[in-house]
């Protein structure tokens, strides 16, 4: 049987998995990311690889082809990082240092197109033939898919839509922009929100002071999860806030892209029908020419964490002609 | 010689003609646009097309395919006009009825996807493989090449650029939404701008107020691009401010698709660097990873009027398969 590698490089973690063709994982394995040193995480993405290619060899399996996906500007031959906002790599040249490191062809990808990719062939929109995926964790990511292809763009950056600006002069971004949607539709704006909330001193935001101990800066994107699904006004509220950034942002991407189906994933997501109720309501409320045309679905993502893993190793198996 | 007629049905005109393979047109006839009456418009249209073939014909010249450019959402197998801001059609059935009365194959096309496709094949963009073109009239019209090919999108609407919100609770854009880019970056909006400027009554606007006769209902497009061209201050600055909606508007695009090139057509375009160069320094200040990446060039387009028909003509061309 032959297995592809997936492995997904993020700011705290790296994580990798052998992908059967029908997109099932096995062997998973993971390293801690040790973000401040470009030598140091190609090393533990090297030695990761190494050790699914063997557990496949013991288990008789072939590996074909091996899939990178990383958080950053991942140019268009897939050969170099030439930028990572939370990772310390600037034009490296990371494609040529693994393979030499591994002794097997490796393929890079941004994290985020390689997720969008996974639900597109085995997740959420495998029934589609074009779609939008937005990763909403720390910041947001995005991944198109049009007339069954990824939308790489000239230089192999397209689909960086956490940086859409949608509020002049607004909250500044990491990309060191102000007003982007990642400002205001991320977990990092979500957290921002509710310790503002928090500080504000309001009898409103009791559940979610009391889940911190009185302390904003030990909230968490987790806890204010938490306090919506037990029913707290408050955290709903900001979900609801934040669900009506992304409903609009998603109704200028879709007048743009004119999707069949959008995919909404990323730990922000996993809230479920608290953020994406009030998203599909504030999209349907701002879609230019609504009423004549369809209203594209939108939906939680199927394949959690596993995505870019997944969509990296399929990826790869394309680009080698072995998929 | 086979030739491809090309119409491009406007608000207020009906203009076509016949265009060589290598993108010259011929025979060009044109029609007043009788906008409220959708039989009357698919007449006349009817009427355009009967004209320009009956001439290739004296000419000796075969009639390939049929194009026609329309200001209005077309589905995506080009049959129907599904929405027409500007026109009478809801739903209309253009393609069958023009069949039925002009006796020949009719390909309809989005008339800033037809513009932006003219671009490609034979204006500013024929060198690139991935463009954006952004058309600045009445309204905000766009069209979008990736990888060679036109993006249509799921139901055949992609690239509704101008309606990419820019400012949330902005001003009221045609479409029915608020902050719309079409609502900042359009001819509409720079005239709303200038007869602001000149009803407010400040001295600055001398020039302006006196180009319109003290009326400012008068001011027009073309009055304030002639009195920018002159020297004012005013009308300089209005082009300035339009200039940075748009340049940081096509930086939000740009995240989204990473095209190669782009291009700024349409009435508006015709002010020149007066609107390209702010429209560059506002570009070149809010692109995302900028320093980490190639900046994209913004030209401006190089067919005018003409690109409509021609994008539309060589498009029913390949979609007839006699390109």
């Amino acid at each position: 049987m032959t297995v592809n590698l997936g492995v997904d490089v993020g700011g705290t973690g790296i994580k990798g998995a052998a992908v059967s063709v029908d997109g099932a994982l096995a062997h998973r394995s993971e390293r801690a990311t040790p973000a401040s040193d470009m030598d140091a995480i190609a090393g533990a993405i090297s030695d990761l690889v190494r050790e699914l290619a063997d557990r496949c060899d013991r288990d008789g399996e072939t590996v074909g082809a091996v899939g990178v996906a990383c958080a950053g500007f991942i140019d268009a031959s897939g050969s170099t990082v030439l930028f990572a906002p939370n990772l310390a790599w600037r034009d490296a040249p990371l494609k040529a240092r693994l393979e030499a490191s591994v002794g097997r062809p490796i393929f890079l990808e941004n994290d985020a197109n390689a997720a969008a990719w996974g639900e597109f062939r085995y997740g959420g929109a495998r029934e589609a033939e074009d779609m939008l995926m937005l990763t909403l964790g720390t910041g947001v990511g995005g991944g198109i898919v049009t007339d069954g292809e990824l939308l790489r763009g000239s230089e192999g950056i397209a689909a960086e839509i956490g940086h859409l600006r949608v509020m002049p002069d607004g909250h500044r971004c990491g990309c060191g922009n102000r007003g982007c949607l990642e400002a205001y539709a991320s977990g990092t704006a979500l957290v921002r929100e509710a310790r503002e909330l928090v500080r504000g001193g309001s009898p409103h935001a009791g559940m979610l002071r009391d889940l911190c101990g009185g302390d904003p800066d030990r909230l968490t994107g987790e806890l204010v999860t938490e306090a919506a699904r037990a029913g707290d006004a408050a955290a709903t509220e900001l979900f609801a806030d934040l669900g009506q950034w992304l409903g609009e942002g998603i109704a200028s991407l879709v007048a743009v892209l004119d999707p069949e189906l959008i995919v909404v994933g990323g730990g922000v997501s996993e809230a479920g029908d608290l953020l994406l109720e009030p998203t599909r309501a504030a999209f349907a409320r701002q879609l230019t020419g609504r009423g004549h045309r369809r209203q594209a679905d939108i939906v939680g993502a199927l394949l959690g964490n596993d995505a870019g893993m997944i969509g990296a190793a399929d990826l790869a198996a394309r680009r080698a002609g072995v998929a």
